[in-house]
């Protein structure tokens, strides 16, 4: 099977949750080969090297791409708009031409389902396939498309499918800067604002409970898909815990539901380092 | 690094778990080899087939040794004393003569961490180490010791590790079932009993709360450790979790605590097979 291609961007202080991703990613896809293309500014070439070798235990590669400064010349970038979070929107130009889909992935995600349903997905006339969590929260969803104007759906980016061919004829990074510049008021998330602000309509809709679920909410999805999404669904179906929000699993002692699998694998990729000889 | 050597016994009815706890102590132990020893009456040729199939999925290897009836000829043997209950205390008899150490595991076991420190655990004089659940249950453990009018801690057995030379001049058949044969109204769990009253004072005391941590009682364990066995310090240090009793994870639809981590290595299991090409 050809390998899956993922792509990630953070700073070095996202290193320990992206090794709790890639090992999630190793034992639930045991028979899959994945490349992993880091998008960053900064990253030291000891860090950098240290996690080659950890994705290399893993049997995946990583690729670093250090993106240059210079591009972002003419864009708004701020404090509040650092030039981080243009990468996962222009990827597409910023990825190898021979690269024709990639996954795009929030470094605080968890894998526990196998991918290669949603490595396959067809797009359609989609660009893009992402989930919106409307399930869980109409009302947020619908603030959302309000505030933006929006009639599609308000997609939460943190699991992002692009097909870079279309991708690439889409993306102008003109279109973002000026999106930027003209309404830095409505932007609350920057990146994901932009992103549905200008490619939402090219976005296929795909289930939230299994792609992205928003690991906060278990009750709340239980109580929508009317007692269907039970934790034993959720653990046979589910293929990507999202810990949105500001309480990560890596800073809390809680010991609830998700938080539990999540230092589990936490555990696995601290053991990893060194594990093998 | 020696392969670890394990020893397990069941009947077809346990292959499901089995591979559960395989598929965990593969994830956990990475860079470890494992040999698994199956002592078993007569469980088909094409389960044991696909059993071994899976266990070299999972970079492991199994020798089932089927076990001649004859052995027991002599022996206490009915419905409630069935001949399956002394393998695990007559292993030292029937294992190859080459093996110095092998290590007992119960299949309602699940993995969390690296079980090397206990292969490697230097038994001293003893022949056997194992722990005891008077951790949690100070009071059941005196009424096993009253019980048995044993001095030693009531050793549970579902995690056993055995030097084999010197159990092999120590355990003799005729012992094993003479004890059985002479007090059958003493004995409750009747293989841990026997071992109890035989060997409880040939064995090393090794804490539970690491190696044979009872997952029905997170609570009792943090309220007997004043609160050091937080869930943190579980997922960090506990190797193996023990579903003691009736209510078994596969079996339940409870999604409490331990319960999920179990069945998501259930769903790891099933998706083990056939997923490597």
């Amino acid at each position: 099977m050809e390998p899956i291609h993922l792509l990630v961007t953070f700073d070095k202080n996202y290193i320990p949750p992206f090794r709790v991703l890639a090992k999630s990613l190793a034992v639930n896809n045991p028979a899959e080969r994945f490349h992993i293309w880091l998008l960053h500014s900064a990253i030291p070439r000891e860090a950098l090297e240290a996690l080659a070798a950890y994705c290399g235990e893993l049997g995946m590669t990583l690729t670093p791409v250090a993106i240059d400064p210079a591009l972002f010349a003419g864009a708004p970038v701020s404090k509040q708009y650092p030039q981080e979070m243009y990468y996962r929107l222009l990827s597409p130009l910023l990825l190898p031409e021979g690269l024709d889909r990639v996954l795009y992935l929030d470094p605080d995600i968890l894998n526990i389902n196998p991918i290669r349903p949603l490595w396959e997905l067809a797009l359609g006339d989609a660009a893009f396939a992402a989930a919106s969590h409307s399930g869980i929260f109409e009302l947020i969803n619908d603030v959302n498309q309000l505030r933006l104007g929006n009639e599609t759906d308000y997609f939460n980016t943190g699991v992002l499918l692009m097909d870079l061919s279309k991708a690439r004829s889409l993306v102008r990074a003109e279109d973002l800067f000026r999106c930027v510049r003209e309404q830095p008021e409505l932007l609350l998330l920057p990146d994901q604002d932009v992103f549905n602000l200008l490619y939402g309509k090219n976005t296929l809709p795909i289930n939230d409970a299994v792609w992205n679920y928003d690991a906060r909410y278990y009750s709340a999805y239980l109580l929508k898909s009317e007692g269907r999404y039970q934790m034993d669904y959720v653990l046979k179906n589910t293929v990507f815990l999202h810990f949105c929000g500001k309480q990560k699993p890596w800073k809390t002692k809680s010991a609830q539901r998700f938080t539990i699998l999540y230092k589990h694998y936490m555990r696995l990729a601290e053991l990893e380092t060194g594990a093998r000889a």
